[in-house]
């Protein structure tokens, strides 16, 4: 049976089957290089390797020489499924029911490069001729450690002289409904470790040990007790929470020797992790005094803020969403980090996909007329960014 | 060789080369029955058992029928050495150099059983027709659970109909000085949990999940605020120390579930377990309000407060101990808890021993004189408890 390369649902199904579940290829970049080899792209699958971490097959496809050149961004890879029998349909299976495409990946995101996979091809039937190029640059690693990924692929692909003027990338933007947000930025990430050092001692000895625990509550408490700022423009204020406290103690008559505190911020383009970290220590050492003896180690981070400011591109796909789904699409930088804040660093990025709900979890799936009206406006981004240089 | 009974030196010697790490009894208990039975005694060595606990052998044992019956209570069990050539000595040679006795035991308790046992045997050889009667109570289980000692020891005594007057307790008290510290009470311990329950979720999405870290520090800093009483006549203030907060979330994008600190209170007997566990309780629900979703969890407290009011009794121990040091005790409810906590429901119990320094530590020793002092001291107890109806 011959695959229909005009169907988004066809070619979605086709990569469920693949089981890429991180660091595994899995055939799906296989297919992608056979489909998009046929269509007259030059393709090529670089393998990035890093000590301590699996090799990563990586994939780059480019069609045309001249700019514009509209890059679509993604990953094939997947979060694993959990338990098998606690889906309705086999997590690899691709199955259709009730209008819905079920299996890991439906929405984050092989249903994403489905319907850029199907819209270009039909771009490409309509206007062979097109001035510009379209590239797809497409990771193995982005549900993993990211290393051997986009990072390394972007690298790659500059070092090759390879350059692009907008990229589209298709993780799920969607709360809920197909057409309601854009991710035009994404807030910075900074983790830390806040360690409060004792004495260790006996509970009936207090004066002769020094209990961390007190200290640390009263840094943390300090780091709450004031919001870091109220949000920008286009961000939501920057937001602490603390992930885990550990003392580690089993001995309820000893008095530790110290307590450890994790913190991770999400935060705004007020701040880089220079001037955020410099803050929270400054914040530290206010709370501190000179009572509180304390230790703060910083994780590198590699979660900028980063914002692509709304501008013709931004506006060209809103106007496509909106053609298609009567909606105007809320211009957000909420939510958690993607690959855009590595792509930011090669051109403007904006993000919209499917609609998240299901992501990572059982009984992950995709509505066939979503899959079908998301080929749609990527159809029409393609029609209006190269209508300029028109073919 | 034969040994030395006058000598309190030969026989904590006997007594440290005895390896009687809880809960071996390593021939501490046969030593005792075979001297006691020799002067006289009735001796009994009851085995004490428990499921999920090791069998103690346990040692009563009692010269003379008639009252006052005076009790010296101990253990002959001890802590691990730990790693035997870190000590200058064999930790059970029971060597002695430059005027020290070296040996795990040596001032916790087996120094303080041997002048005991010293100063008994001197006493009966002076008076062998005292009016009264003198009781050894000594476990192997001091330094474990305490599930197989003392506690079923003074039961099993009880049904047998042995009753006693007054309780000397031999554990170290004297914090750096011979003569510096009588104990005549004791603290009670009450340990809690406190559960902060919230729902896990994504950091990035922290409107979507509710962190119990925040409630947990709220919690803790309001148990910290207000100090729990002021003392009495007798006992320090109760104090309050947090000795765990575990979360156990590894990763730093997850607002973890639940969130949890453990307390341990050293309280006066201004309180009952119950009634501070009461207090703590009322004290966590005011500062949660409705915000914040916790659970108590108190554990079973063996741990009263108890005060022996100083009386007569007190005033002999005080008049010996400062007639052969020439210091005036301190009359204290500090430090950790005790057997005496069990044996203040059979009779009025006081605890003085040797001097605390190196309990449990490596190279634990006594100086020889204090030993002779400490055997000095129990004769005039001896003498002067038994003068009353003298022989």
């Amino acid at each position: 049976m011959s695959l229909d390369t005009t169907s988004p649902v066809a070619l979605a199904q086709a990569l469920i089957r693949c089981a890429s579940v991180t660091p595994e290829e899995g055939g799906a970049l296989a297919f992608l290089d056979d489909l998009l080899s046929k269509a007259g792209f030059r393709v090529e699958r670089p393998v990035f390797s890093e000590p301590g971490t699996p090799d990563i097959e990586n994939f780059y496809a480019r069609i045309g020489t001249s700019g514009p050149c509209l890059m679509f961004a993604g990953h094939t890879d997947v979060v694993p499924p959990g338990e098998p029998s606690a889906w309705s349909h086999g997590p690899f299976s691709g199955e259709v029911a009730n209008g819905l495409l079920y299996g890991r990946g439906a929405v984050d995101m092989k249903g994403g490069i489905a319907c850029k996979l199907a819209a270009t091809l039909a771009f490409l039937r309509e206007r062979p001729a097109f001035a510009g190029s379209i590239a797809f640059l497409i990771t193995g690693d982005e549900e993993g450690p990211a290393i051997n990924g986009t990072v390394k692929l972007l690298t790659w692909a500059k070092e090759r002289g390879e350059r692009f003027d907008h990229c589209l990338l298709g993780e799920p933007t969607n709360p809920s409904r197909l057409g309601e947000m854009i991710k035009i930025g994404r807030r910075g990430s900074l983790t830390g470790a806040i360690t409060v050092h004792g004495r260790q001692g006996h509970v009936a000895y207090p004066h002769r040990a020094e209990n961390p625990i007190p200290g640390l509550l009263r840094l943390c408490s300090a780091l709450l007790s004031t919001p870091l700022d109220g949000g920008t423009a286009h961000f939501d204020a920057s937001n602490l929470e603390f992930t885990t406290v550990d003392v580690g103690n089993a001995a309820t008559n000893v008095i530790p020797a110290s307590a450890k505190a994790v913190f991770n911020i999400r935060f705004n383009e007020s701040w880089t992790a220079q001037t955020l970290g410099d803050e929270i220590r400054r914040r530290l050492e206010e709370a501190a005094g000179t009572v509180v003896r304390f230790s703060l180690d910083l994780q590198p981070s590699n979660s900028p803020a980063f914002l692509t400011e709304p501008d013709a591109f931004v506006e060209l796909v809103s106007e496509a969403i909106a053609a298609e789904t009567g909606l105007t699409p809320k211009l957000s930088t909420t939510g958690g980090t993607s690959d855009a804040r590595f792509i930011k660093d090669a051109c403007p990025v904006i993000e919209f996909g499917l609609v998240g709900e299901t992501m990572h979890q059982v009984d992950e799936c995709v509505a066939v007329a979503d899959l079908e009206r998301l080929t749609a406006i990527y159809g029409r981004v393609l029609d209006a960014y190269f209508s300029k240089g028109g073919s």
